[in-house]
């Protein structure tokens, strides 16, 4: 993504930019064409459109779900942070206490017909606009706990974070975000470290089987952990240019907040210890993912499980007469498939072409298209095409597409067809992902991977320090993605080696990878 | 709620302090008992707790379905307003350009262990938080309206705001709070006013049937209207000290933001006009008014709808014999009780007598308690207790709470037990209303009604102007709530008359109030 500023497009009817043409460009254009999401009047801060919050609240109702069911609350904590909270952990500090947004006043005056701030009401403290709520969060913790009866606290918070981006891209990095933040405490490390990675596991189920994007399961390296962790876990996904995507990242936080804020806790034993802490997130950066992973020339590709519309109905006709029978039609097809659960869009919207709206909707990534025209409504046959197929050799991918079938056996494979398609989004960004991943042995052959434009996930050896990996970002813009659990490393991509880098022993491959 | 500052409870394990003594402490005592909320480390903040957050939860959903059946959708816009665009729409600013957190800078820097402001990052344009969305939401309209076929635009938006207030009370006055916040855009006044009303009565419908709080629907005199309205609407409710508490708000806004953000549509005839607009919104002050509606001196009453346990079983035992059998009943009926769609709890925490636990769940609302003891076993019964009854006169509350049924019979009891619940709670506050409700025809009858403490709604005819809403204010502390729908006027206050202050004719009567 070596083109910088690329252009927003100006409106809705034009053609989203080819990937192999211009892939920053193309994320753009499927965006606007999909009416996700749009720059505001603040800089660095997003509009999230209907459409791409639809997608965000299905999300967030899978994701929901799973941490209820993991004996999980939700609770709602402050916005702002006292400047002073921030100091207080000290790695923390160091990590994140920079590029925030502060809030230094709390009134505003008229005067002569503009708004100023009123320079009288400075704070005595200022306040931070939370980039994440461990400092804030574990202070309130300070009250709610005095023994090991009181543990675990097992919360989640669905919030807005800012963090004072220069350069953003809408959805992957933006000035204000929408995520949700798991803040948890626990009486032992062993309960506190089930956690981090329990959490870690609810996200790569969630990705694999609702976002269908296969991830790669694995550790931070030192240089590369959250702010005040001892561990970081996290999952990562491969978008279409082979570049690694961060999609969350749960941490063992150890005791250095409890310490920090002075949390402590009678344990079983009757003894004073501090609080053993981890905290875990997912952003509306997985919309994304979502969109760098399946997304093609043609604009927004949804799986079946986050499509905010499953079906649109489209009415076919020349004449009022074949307008009265097919939308007649179409509403019935309409209603039926509702009564099996489906979210249903019938559009009868007159005075607009079948194929511009053939072309909306794709865009927009509704799964199915059913068409009924007048001739398959003599024929009691249905229309129905789908969002996409995986190519098959030899075959059209055009004609695959799209399938006559009688009124009957149509309605009955609206509900199959989409677990299919969920499954086959899945199994293609898996085969896309083996296609570009490659073992690599060598420097050399590693310089020469990376000289690709879209050179993918390399399992190498390390044994470097944070000095070298610092190296290696530098010449070829690759970090490690993460030290993958050993059940994520390929069977060709298992053993022992050398460090590419330094020829030192090494037990295991990392993955590196160029990233967003 | 003459007392000012009433002290924070210092523990889970007090008695609440009944509302004849103190109902400012009640309300604190209340809200710290059902582990609803609590100060936070930042002024005017308040830490949302999960068993108040899974309340706010309830509504959410609630509130959601009923707006997406009434054709909206929701969105997310930017948490900043550049402080130029606060001064766009003339009266809004003066309304609002206030008590608002300012954002100057946008960076931090380490100096000495401490964490300072980088005055070096200062912002060229200061950004407020959110107080509300009206300017920076039109700002996105102008780009995405140009004709009448794009409108209308019915969007909702859930999200935090924050207004700096120097004197806060938990949910009901705090500096930021969570809200919807609808906007939406119209391509006539006619559509617009309809959709102000229809909204209207989306709210009363959720407050009466699932808060259960009786509503009187109205419009606000022209100094109480929101900045920047043509017309606002609200509900107002009546908590059990006699006071009113606005409840939600649904604005007719006209052309005033389209005005001011240059939004402009062509209509049908070719004509290019100003869009209309309105705005509506509700917040966890909803929280509030349910807690001081229906609460009682033991704590927290919840009705049924709302309530994020409907049962809690507990278990009764004096040895382990027992306490195997008494448990491996509880949890079968809670099985039983989960497949009827309930949310149930089995409290089986060993080390806590049976009555704390009562004492405990009381305090946080769940309105079905049912004890399993070795008695009720042996004779196939179950014991069901209700969190409230309505008083029945010459009969004892305690014991008509209290009821042992056959183990069908009561599992059979619950769902139907609820409803009636839910519809007794409405009953009470509506009879509990009534008997506050005076019709006053002179100023000296409602200078004696307000020299009651608890003194409730008084409907009086009133054409004075802004100036005498302000004596009366000053001289009473009394409000006009709203001038009500003429369907909400009850037989004995309806009818043309004089005005209390003035003399002047007076078509009907408005409601005056102290309020919250």
């Amino acid at each position: 993504m070596r083109s910088m500023s690329p252009k927003e497009p100006s409106n809705q009817s034009f053609a989203v930019t080819p990937r192999a043409v211009d892939y920053a460009q193309w994320y753009l254009d499927v965006i606007k064409r999909g009416d996700l999401a749009e720059h505001s009047a603040v800089r660095g801060c997003m509009v999230i459109k209907p459409h791409g919050y639809a997608i965000w609240e299905k999300m967030q109702r899978e994701l929901d779900d799973r941490f209820k069911t993991t004996g999980h609350v939700n609770a709602y904590f402050p916005l702002f942070i006292p400047i002073s909270f921030l100091a207080k952990e000290e790695k923390h500090a160091a990590g994140f206490a920079k590029e925030c947004a502060v809030v230094t006043h709390y009134r505003l005056k008229s005067a002569d017909g503009e708004v100023l701030v009123d320079p009288e009401s400075k704070l005595e403290e200022p306040l931070v606009v939370r980039p994440t709520s461990e400092t804030i969060i574990w202070a309130q913790y300070k009250n709610w706990i005095q023994s090991y009866r009181d543990l675990p606290i097992l919360i989640n918070q669905w919030a807005n974070v800012v963090r004072w981006e220069m350069r953003t891209r809408l959805f992957l990095r933006t000035t204000e975000f929408l995520w949700q933040e798991g803040h948890t405490a626990h009486a032992t490390e062993k309960e506190a470290l089930e956690e981090t990675y329990r959490m870690l596991d609810v996200y790569a189920d969630f990705a694999e089987n609702v976002l269908a994007i296969p991830v790669i399961k694995g550790r931070k390296t030192p240089g590369e952990r959250f702010a005040g962790a001892l561990e970081t876990l996290c999952i990562e996904g491969m978008m279409q240019d082979g570049k690694a995507l961060q999609m969350g990242t749960s941490h063992y936080l150890g005791q250095n907040f409890a310490r920090s804020n002075d949390v402590m806790f009678l344990n079983k034993n009757g003894q004073r210890e501090y609080v053993y802490a981890t905290s875990w997130g997912v952003s509306t950066r997985l919309i994304g993912a979502l969109i760098m992973t399946h997304s093609d020339d043609n604009g927004l590709v949804l799986p079946p499980k986050l499509a905010p519309l499953h079906v649109v109905i489209v009415p076919i006709y020349k004449n009022d007469a074949e307008r009265t029978r097919t939308t007649e039609e179409a509403t019935k097809v309409a209603a039926e498939l509702k009564a099996q659960g489906l979210a249903v869009k019938l559009d009868d919207r007159e005075g607009i072409m079948p194929g511009a709206k053939y072309y909306e909707w794709e865009a927009k990534g509704v799964p199915i298209r059913i068409e009924v025209g007048p001739k398959d409504l003599e024929k009691g046959n249905l229309c129905v095409v789908r969002r996409f197929v995986l190519p098959r050799e030899g075959q059209d991918e055009h004609k695959l597409r799209k399938q006559f079938l009688p009124r009957a056996e149509a309605l009955a494979a609206i509900n199959p067809l989409l677990e299919t398609m969920q499954r086959e989004l899945l199994d293609r960004a898996r085969a896309f992902r083996a296609r570009h991943s490659v073992v690599i042995n060598t420097l050399a052959d590693f310089e020469q991977y990376f000289a690709q434009k879209d050179a993918g996930f390399a399992w190498v050896h390390w044994a470097g320090d944070h000095a070298q990996e610092e190296e290696m970002a530098k010449r070829f813009e690759t970090t490690i993605r993460c030290i993958p659990f050993p059940d994520q490393v390929p069977p060709e991509a298992q053993g022992a080696g050398s460090c590419i880098l330094t020829g030192r022993p090494s037990p295991q491959r990392v993955v590196m990878a160029r990233a967003y």
